[in-house]
């Protein structure tokens, strides 16, 4: 049984969290989800979700450290013991994930310098600015460098998770996981839909 | 501004809730979500997810009335305090959306006696069985008749939901809406790609 231990944050965006929480969430022989906060107790998402967390210690460590992106990330940046508690996790545990902008938290910590990683499409410049030796790839439904994973913008959370679910227990289980939740998996994760594309000229 | 009331129990399915919240969320000067469950508290969904509800009165009424589905369901068919809570509010409410076995709640009450719905694919027969009178069409991403939004299986959800607010607001505001999740919507209701797919046989 692997563990997965999920940060939260005031204003976390909630699909971020509970795209990947449905699809570890079926394969409950194989994996237990918790939630962590840095203090503990109630957490708020963006769309108003209050959620019970357990508070987080800086000797934590999971087989599966997924950090969300959101609003919140925008304040979270700029606060030592978040960032501290996250690289010290990030260093200790055996794979890290992050949707969205949760990627400009794992970079400000410095743990992906010099990897490659994803994030928003729409918040990409303010996410490199938070880790400028980062090797940011912006055309990438997620990206995979060593144990850590990235994903683009919220719904692609989804589709990374399936992609790591693949890449550890065989395509045969993401899809059918994916079946099972009637969701059209975007398989391939160089295939960026989203990428430059401007919504108004559509 | 526009209330939403979303009916949680235990063992509700995640994504059921949090996709159509992701969605309707991001228009916050629209609409406000609340969560609500027969004796209030804390909900725990079949990933473990631990929500934080306020009590529901059968006297109360939205102008979106949301019912998820999972594994909950087989329970709560057969709780009589449920199924005529859930009838009263959806007679009172303006719109009644269900995700995935959700509409077998809502068969069960009698009140789409008449009317076209869907359901979860894996699960149809036992939906079926729910509510006999109901027109249910298997074949369909998501259903609409009058008042009542019902999608198939988890993902459908946001599809469904993304096709409400096409139909009430346009579709360029729900076009925008899936552009920012980058979320691939499917915007035809009539096709669904899961209808009497054989996982197993790909």
């Amino acid at each position: 049984m692997k563990n997965i231990g999920i940060l939260l944050f005031n204003n976390f965006e909630t699909l971020d969290v509970f795209g990947p929480v449905e699809i570890f969430g079926r394969l409950k022989d194989l994996y237990h989800i918790e939630f962590y906060s840095l203090e503990g107790g109630v957490v708020t998402s963006t769309q108003n979700v209050k959620i019970l967390t357990q508070k987080l210690s800086e000797k934590d460590q999971f087989d599966i450290f997924l950090i969300p992106g959101g609003m919140g990330t925008r304040k979270e940046v700029d606060h030592p013991e978040m960032i501290s508690t996250i690289s010290d996790i990030s260093s200790l545990s055996t794979h890290v994930l992050t949707v969205c902008t949760g990627s400009a938290l794992l970079a400000k910590t410095g743990q992906i310098n010099g990897l490659s990683a994803t994030s928003n499409k729409r918040s990409f410049d303010w996410v490199v600015s938070q880790g400028s030796k980062v090797n940011w790839i912006k055309k990438a439904r997620w990206a995979v460098d060593g144990k850590y994973y990235t994903s683009s913008g919220v719904s692609a959370g989804m589709d990374m998770t399936l992609g790591f679910i693949s890449d550890v227990h065989g395509i045969d289980l993401a899809r059918k996981i994916a079946y099972e939740i009637e969701y059209t998996w975007q398989e391939n994760k160089e295939v960026d839909e989203f990428y430059l594309q401007d919504f108004k000229q559509n």
